[in-house]
């Protein structure tokens, strides 16, 4: 089968911990460990998010006083150097016979896409209202969050991978790749090819679910710190889903934690696809896999 | 013909030049469109520096102090996301209809290096003596520098790269293919196959003569800010060497600036392939290739 796992940021550096190098690598180690138990036989891809890595990579930019801050899809960049490395190193640790490829990935976004005009994704810390005016003339775009301020960017809907062919000839080889960190770099495209990268960060599910459609997947699995789509999420009848069709989940309303997203993207790959979604934790990948944990979302 | 082309790192951003990601941006359009005057029917391989650009990262996290300073090996990787991104784009913009790829590579060194014994290659800024204890304490190695102290670390020979079938598949398919920024990230192998990081920089002309070499390239043409190998540089008798053959180039000595190392690598080149190694200024790339410029260096 072909496979494309999308990592969360959450679980390559979790809630709380620090952002240490070692802390993050340690988490990376385990996260090798769960696909390894399910990689023989299969063509794989994985994405992963990056939120803490690239918040964390703006503001020691931001701390250095001598040169300004690179821009945002400069540091998606960045990111996607640091966290495709160390991915793509620890996979090849687990599994020595098998090639990994760690892939820079563009994502072509409109540029008339209404985010643009209305920004929704905070990013970074939370800063004090004081530093109002210092913000805006960086030219961000500010919401309130409690007594401070917070930076919002646009998320646009990802459109085209500009290096699918690539990633085509990897995975037909049998190359694990490593690709679209952070939901990939997002640029826009003027009517002469000329692109661009923009300050916006796209959704790595949306991207995910698109990859696993155009590369034709069987299975589109999302990894988190949950293990499986709840029903009354919080409440005292909470319930998980073991399996739904994608209009059903429609139906129903997930706002609470990030399970919105990632319940858009599962169904958008099942209603474009042949293939099967799935949604669920980390270490569960092989109980996953098999059918005997997480959420299981199919087309109807 | 297949050309494997390495930019200096002071290509992409030249002595006496802010970092600014503009600066940094425009040097890059310079240098691919230079690249795509050559570039129809040729395969490409392009290779690139790092140096000012790992050390400005470096001073970015020891300038913010929540979070200790990531291994060099991360940082490494963090420039080969941001460079290679740059490049790659760069590149699809000046040539649309060819397929580009920026790739993360990892080059496999010898613990046993005996540069690991003595490091020489220094990187960062220069530090006041004062500060000699906190560094120590970081477990750098450091050496005097005139009134004050720098870091230096080993730089090993690369003897491997871990992604050469995943480049010399892309290749093969006339696609553009971008790695090995800063010589490649440094890791050792131990004897079960574990791959690890090391705190070390591979020249980057190194790499990409073991990468012209291993890809049987037809030419490695080192790209610099100086148009020509001079005899007797910074003399009054000094020459440009039009042509040389490697074993003429092993018998004089090119100490002063950058030169010796890429002339090394060049003779690597030349020694282990049927191919011409070239040395010249990146705005001369046609006429480098046309032999009207640069040093062309032949077997023999």
């Amino acid at each position: 089968m072909r496979l494309v796992i999308a990592l969360g940021g959450n679980a390559l550096l979790k809630k709380g911990q620090r952002q240490e190098a070692q802390i993050q690598k340690q988490n990376i180690i385990l996260a090798a460990k769960s696909i390894a138990q399910i990689a023989s036989h299969h063509s794989l891809l994985i994405t992963h998010g990056n939120g803490p890595q690239v918040g964390l990579l703006a503001l020691q930019a931001e701390s250095y006083p001598d040169v300004k801050p690179y821009p945002l899809d400069v540091l998606d960049a960045e990111t996607e150097g640091m966290l495709g490395y160390q991915i793509a190193q620890q996979l090849k640790n687990v599994m020595p016979d098998r090639e990994v490829v760690a892939l820079i990935t563009q994502v072509v976004v409109d540029k008339d896409d209404e985010a643009f005009q209305q920004p929704t994704k905070p990013i970074g810390p939370i800063y004090k209202l004081s530093d109002k005016n210092s913000l805006v003339e960086r030219g961000w775009q500010l919401v309130a969050v409690g007594d401070g301020i917070r930076r919002v960017v646009p998320s646009p809907a990802p459109k085209r991978i500009l290096e699918l062919s690539a990633i085509q000839l990897l995975l037909d080889t049998a190359m694990i790749v490593v690709c679209a960190g952070g939901g990939g770099i997002p640029v826009v495209e003027s009517e002469d090819h000329q692109i661009e990268g923009v300050a916006a960060v796209i959704d790595k599910d949306l991207t995910s679910a698109m990859l696993a459609t155009e590369l034709e997947a069987d299975r589109l699995i999302i990894l988190t710190d949950v293990d499986a789509v709840y029903q009354n999420w919080g409440e005292p009848n909470a319930a998980p889903l073991k399996q739904a069709t994608a209009s059903e989940l429609r139906q129903y309303r997930f706002e609470v934690g990030n399970m919105g997203p990632k319940i858009d993207a599962a169904c958008r790959f099942v209603e474009h696809s042949g293939g099967i979604a799935q949604i669920g934790a980390l270490e569960d990948l092989a109980e996953i896999l098999a059918v005997r944990k997480g959420t299981q979302i199919m087309a109807g």
